[in-house]
């Protein structure tokens, strides 16, 4: 099984067949009138479709209407999404108003408008503008090449769109997943923590289409952290329309999973504020779980967040965060290194080259390595580092 | 029952009887050299003893040791405490040290050195600097007045020491609570979550006082949060040597919550950085423990911090935050406020004077209520807020 996986220049959510999107600047967000911030992304074919949500007991109104129609209905035609409000915390309001979203969306592209999912991002507590996006709607165009159009509108204080797109061959088998996301803030572990649209023209059953991105999503968007806030937004759905035929489930899977961990790396780096992505290994745990317990504890440090973005080297609090996650550690085991260069064995503080250290802190990427000894348990998970600028974001977001 | 709980003005670890403390510089933390940062807590009378430790896996030595004395030893006579070093993760050498630290202070005034407990706080991964504490532990003098040389003693980046005392009058019964804390980092929910030295000139019996503290602490400290972050040197002790005779167990108990109350505020609002403190009162909740669950989630979440920071009357954060606590709750029931202003009702947001919002955002003291309108649990938890002063802080830390 050698299949050939590569990453499309220019990937993006419309780069497997038959799918298109466009966007349009709905004014939903007062203070970025010129952004786009309302989308459609669509498929000629109708897609069998998976999703995880957010685990929050408080969810948005979007996120319970697409649960339903995900449950309810057979196949979906398009998804349509909008930046600026989050439509989240209205009321009874929030339902109407996310249905009859996608009823102008579903009237305007010929979908039967149950089978339009909803997806929204932004500002929690405010109805969305059905005015404004009645008055829009009817702009979108969509185009073959528009993910980069839904890219774009699906940001808020990300810096840059998050687009990919992975073509698979293998023998007679050729077919291609894309996906865009949005990240940013309120991005943590262990959820659906983030908007992420994925869409592949392979064809694979349903059961199996929410397996395979139930693991994906463990080893990518579950596996970073900005900082440890969960929207009652967030959502990653994958849609697949079959026009590629079928595809060996195995070769389906990990292309998926390589997608999906490179729009989550995406995401952990553009975290707001962020100077540096941190990446964060630990290997030797008793099983994967906890190694993933322990990798998450580390990005998701504050203490740690903070050193690398003073490119400080505070090892100290790596083993601390490793220490207080939950996952088993013994201390006279425990081997931690800053890129190659080992700073604590057996749980014993090395001499190591302090310039050369800081030096791989100051990096763009900034890899550390826990080898806790014990079992063959392995995970990896991205964060970003904490800076005043996140601060600043986020104490004038909403005013 | 109408028993008089006073709190002492200029209270201290020092104010029951026959407790004695005192300090001295001995340059542990090169970068503070005038400040004391070595200190002795003494009973002149032998103790009962009880303590809550952090419940990391990868402890530091003292707390190691601590932990085993107190099981082994029947009474205490004192406590060693020294800041600028936490005597974390640095091997063997780490329990030998604190012993040695222990014994030469055991050796000075008069106790069997298995009797002394040890407590640090202060940089990861560094020795002790044993010959320092050596030339240095003979010039602490001990004072019945000394409460406020150790609370000095044990800062690190606190801003201002933390001390208090209560006298407590029941009828013919009269004694005295006392208790010095330290915090600033690394402070979070759940653990006993900083260093923490309570004394009392009541006579209880030991397993009361174990439960007494485990009551109190759940209360105080740990409700509180400032960075999400756990120290492996943690630890709340409670000494009492039982020199005011007995006492009743409630109103010992009532006491002993509101001192550790009081230090645990000061401690969350002199968190790193902080400009105001975060009070979070959940009621209505299913039982007490989802109250707490539900309040630390609100003082832990970064987005909520950094909103009160800019006094961004952000409340859908807040909202948020206790839906993903794990917490039981219906959006339908849920009622919101800032101060005493209403901002959610039923789930929906209730239009509300934003400049008067605003106004309470910027007090020094900031509350939120949320009331879940499921049960009678009711918690209290406090926090501060982020400001990018606690980035600065952490990111030059160590170098």
């Amino acid at each position: 099984m050698t299949a050939d996986i590569e990453f499309l220049p220019q990937g993006t959510v419309t780069s497997p067949e038959g799918f298109f999107a466009g966007a349009t600047s709905a004014g939903i967000n007062e203070r970025a009138a010129d952004k786009p911030d309302l989308a459609v992304l669509f498929s000629e074919a109708p897609c069998l479709a998976a999703a995880v949500f957010t685990v929050t007991k408080l969810k948005a109104a979007p996120v319970l209407l697409s649960q339903q129609r995900l449950k309810e209905r057979g196949k979906i035609g398009a998804v349509v999404v909008n930046s600026g409000c989050a439509n989240a915390y209205v009321g009874e309001q929030g339902l109407i108003d996310a249905a009859g979203m996608a009823a102008l969306v579903g009237k305007g592209i010929g979908v039967v408008p149950e089978d339009v999912l909803v997806a929204s991002t932004g500002v929690i507590g405010t109805p969305l503008p059905m005015d404004k996006i009645r008055a829009s709607v009817d702009k979108i165009v969509l185009d073959r090449d528009g993910g980069h159009q839904l890219a774009k509108a699906i940001m808020t204080t990300d810096t840059q769109p998050k687009e990919a797109a992975v073509r698979v061959k293998d023998g007679n088998v050729e077919f291609t997943i894309g996906g865009v996301a949005k990240g940013s803030g309120m991005i943590h572990p262990d959820l659906a923590t983030l908007l992420g649209f994925i869409t592949t023209d392979a064809a694979v059953e349903k059961d199996f289409l929410q397996k395979a991105l139930k693991k994906a999503v463990d080893a990518s968007f579950n596996m970073i952290s900005v900082d440890g806030d969960t929207s009652p937004n967030d959502m990653a759905l994958v849609m697949a329309n079959g026009l590629a035929g079928n595809v060996p489930a195995g070769v389906f899977e990990s292309a998926l999973e390589q997608l999906c961990i490179y729009l989550a790396k995406l995401i952990a780096g553009d975290g707001e504020g962020a100077t540096r992505l941190i990446e964060m290994t630990v290997s030797g745990a008793i099983n994967t779980l906890e190694a993933r317990t322990a990798a998450r504890a580390v990005v998701s440090s504050a203490l740690v967040k903070a050193a690398v973005y003073g490119a400080d080297p505070n090892w100290g609090r790596i083993m601390a965060a490793v220490g207080r996650s939950g996952a088993e550690v013994e201390e006279s085991k425990f081997d931690l290194y800053i890129g190659e260069i080992q700073v604590v064995k057996a749980g014993k503080a090395l001499p190591f080259n302090e310039p050369a250290v800081v030096k791989l802190l100051k990096g763009d990427e900034v890899h550390f390595g826990a080898n806790l000894n014990l079992g063959s348990g392995q995970a990896t998970a991205w964060g970003c580092d904490l800076s005043p600028e996140y601060v600043t974001i986020n104490s004038q977001y909403m005013t």
